[in-house]
This record gives C-alpha cells, sequence and structure tokens, in this order.
C-alpha cells in the first residue's frame, strides 16, 4: 500500500488523483507514441479531468500536462477562473506550467517527482526555484514528492 | 514615421513584424469579442505568423499570443525547436511565455509594451523581473520599448 493513503495533507479526492496520476504516467510511458507526464484538476470532491502531455503528439512545446488539463476543465466549466481547484501532477510544474496555473487563479498544487530529483530539461530557468516563485506574487500552496518513488524512474534522467 | 524605422538594433523584418503586431493589437481592441495583444514570430526574412491573444475567444486563460503563434508555427514548421526565430510582442511576454519560448528554444524577444508600465494583471509573478529570468538560465536576448508609445494606452491600465 502506498504512502498516499495515509498522507493527511491531501484530501481523500487529491490522493485518488494523485494515484490517477500515477497510473495515467505509467501507462502513457509504455506507449512509444505519449510522454509519460499526466496532470489532474480536482474541485471538491470531484478529479474534474486528468491529462497527459501531449508535446509530442502535436509536436507543441506548449502542451505540457497541466497546460491541457487546464485548458480542458475551464472549457468544461466554462470559466477561466479555477480558484476553487487543485492541480496535480505527477511531475513538479515548470516555469511556464506554474504561471499557467496562477493565471486560472489556482493557489494548491500538489506534485510527485520534485525538481532536485529530476533531469534539467524539464525546467528553463533553472536557478528560479519553485519557492522563488511562492514569494513573487500572491501566496499559493504547494506540496512536493508525493508517491515520488512510484515515477521518479520516468523522470530522474529525463526519459520521458 | 515611427521610430521603428530608424531602430537598428531589429533588422528589417522583425521591424516589419512589430508594424505588424501593432496594427493586430489596435485592430482587436476595436472589438469586443477580440483581446487588443498580438505576437508574431519572424525567421530570417520571413514572418511565419502573427497571433492574437484568444484568452477570452475561447476562455482559456493559456491562450496568450505568445503561446498561439508558437503553437501556430510549431504546427506550420513540423518542428518544436524555434531556435532560428525571433518572438516579436505588442506587450512584454508574461512569465508563462517566457517559459514556452525557451521551451521552443527561442533566444531572442522584441516587445512593445513594458512590465514597468502596465497594469499588473499581465503578470502574475511580479516580483520576478525579465532580468531575474534573463540571469536563470541559458542567456537570451531582449528589447522592449520598441514602438511602446503606440500600444501603451492599450495596457496602461489594464484595458486590454
Amino acid at each position: 500500500m502506498s504512502d498516499i493513503h495515509n498522507d493527511t495533507r491531501l484530501t481523500s479526492t487529491e490522493r485518488e488523483a494523485v494515484q490517477g496520476v500515477v497510473d495515467r504516467a505509467l501507462r502513457a510511458s509504455q506507449n512509444d507514441d505519449r510522454t509519460g507526464i499526466a496532470a489532474a484538476i480536482v474541485c471538491g470532491e470531484w478529479i474534474l479531468e486528468i491529462a497527459e502531455n501531449e508535446v509530442n503528439t502535436f509536436g507543441d512545446p506548449t502542451k505540457h500536462a497541466e497546460m491541457v488539463v487546464i485548458a480542458a476543465v475551464t472549457e468544461k466549466l466554462d470559466r477561466k477562473e479555477l480558484s476553487d481547484c487543485t492541480l496535480i501532477s505527477s511531475l513538479q510544474p515548470c516555469e511556464m506550467c506554474l504561471s499557467a496555473m496562477r493565471f486560472a487563479g489556482i493557489k494548491r498544487v500538489i506534485y510527485c517527482a520534485q525538481q532536485a530529483n529530476v533531469a534539467g530539461k524539464y525546467f528553463v530557468f533553472p536557478d528560479l526555484k519553485i519557492e522563488d516563485f511562492e514569494r513573487a506574487g500572491e501566496a499559493f500552496e504547494y506540496i512536493g514528492g508525493v508517491s515520488e518513488k512510484e515515477v521518479i524512474h520516468l523522470y530522474a534522467a529525463g526519459d520521458e
């Protein structure tokens, strides 16, 4: 049984969503045409959407899993404000995705693999850490490293 | 005649693209359904694409003009690497767009209205400036404030 089930920092729906993105990332990583990075958006007791990285699918460098899931949920809810939502990702959100999350008003982010433990290619301004972003704008909350051991092999050497 | 025609820091195609994004932004701003922010991508002597902000069109907070133009050009060229391109925007790229630009390998960015002169809403980590991003990763070049006076009225109070 994974540690995630005992992590009281997360709601039960958030824990379920973490397991969902882990499963989706692992499944995608086994397919040559897909990329094993997944993200979800939770609102209260609902997992609104789970999406995966589509950079290689569409050859579009902006299609990170977090961007895809934000676009999908804003379309589904027909509103661009997601301040009541939690973003969950199998990999620490990069600078682009953190910023997109803030534009959507999302104030809570939970992720598995942490920047310090993964390949550099997932970040483009490596001297800016999530702590710098946290200090540089309106407050947001982040919980990193949940279920990290289940996915770290995907990202440690930058395989995905 | 605008100052832009005498700005030797820009290539003639880049100058033409600046005028193109200014015109597109001004035109879009006159339409209730559109947003007066535009961006272009230049490759050598070619303006590959000019796009505008589609956040309100699609209710999707990730659809900044720069994101739209990067997605369009990577699709058009069928490659996600744009290191031979210049990104041009009518408004200083926010943190999300700067990061997307770096994922695409773009190393040169030119913009009109500068962060210091526009409403805060266009940036989500206001204590991080473009200089911080420049110092925090691989080098890129930026030229801000070109033709600023032609568009600053759109952004000074956050109208667009």
